[in-house]
């Protein structure tokens, strides 16, 4: 059922970093984001897929976490992230990709999710750094990073409480919290 | 299997248009975008949805159709969607709406698939007379319409030819065409 799969999809950040990710898997996975919806058909996006130590590293030095936890300042090494795959947008293609890379990003997430891998959508990235370090041409810009792996925390959702905050948290045995607002509060009667 | 629920969303412009869709199920279809990704969880999307005919004429009014296919207008009366979910950002929360919106409308639409159902993104949409014909307060910024219905048109992926052309084309029987650029295309070594 679709729906298990969506609500398996968290979006995860702590993950089981040995548990390794085959380039053959990932292409897979990419392969069924190839073929989504893109505005005009266009199909401006490029993926770049890693799944070695030596690249993990490199792309993980240039992200960050999880801006509400204030007092995590990431994965600690041994739970990062096993593999990713990086959404890049072709400039020689088209310089406005509208939102191409959400509906990649979502086939990505769920196709992952089939595969017992969960993973998170990272937009905080430092571009400059990800382009020199990987040797990416500027032709191409890096719309987000997808990190994937072995999920290795446990993540609830919860109804938003009346104080109306989003923020997810983490409580004292490590479950995080992802506060989600209700069906009757996101339809609009027209 | 996910990738059969992939290969069959595919992008429809022409529906069984008595078939109707409850808003019972279009309900169902919102509640697992509701639990999607959304950037730092800020949750900015508000969903409307319609169902009868009277407002399903109205969106379609407002909408531009497969802007390649320049001998055909869009669907005829008796094949236009029967239902409609316009995801809009809630500019009260943010202005900033990232790709949150590519993210709900594919899981909009795999939710739809797995209901029998296809659809269509549009984002040429005269978004002044929706929001006027609609009473959409202005708060609120329409980001795409998606398109519902029972399909009614045969449609095929086919490779990208030599010449580069990613235009969808229909051939004399009226199947319609979607060039995808192949795998080896789109992923980039690093």
């Amino acid at each position: 059922m679709f729906r298990d799969l969506i609500l398996k999809n968290r979006s995860c950040r702590r993950f089981y970093q040995d548990e390794a990710v085959t380039s053959e898997l990932l292409k897979e996975i990419v392969d069924l984001a190839r073929v989504g919806p893109s505005a005009s058909n266009l199909q401006p996006l490029k993926y770049a897929i890693s799944y070695t130590p030596e690249i993990n590293n490199k792309i993980f030095a240039q992200l960050s976490w999880a801006g509400y936890l204030t007092n995590w300042s990431g994965p600690e090494e041994g739970e990062r992230p096993a593999a990713y795959v990086i959404i890049l947008g072709d400039t020689s293609i088209t310089r406005s990709f509208n939102c191409d890379h959400g509906i990649a990003a979502q086939s990505i997430l769920l196709a992952a999710c089939e595969n017992d891998l969960n993973g998170c959508i990272i937009g905080s990235i430092n571009r400059d750094a990800i382009h020199s370090q990987l040797n990416i041409p500027t032709t191409y810009k890096t719309l987000l990073v997808i990190a994937l792996g072995k999920q290795r925390e446990k993540i609830v959702l919860e109804a938003i409480k009346d104080d109306g905050d989003i923020r997810y948290w983490r409580d004292k045995n490590d479950v995080h919290h992802v506060p989600k607002r209700s069906l009757d509060d996101v339809i609009i009667e027209i």
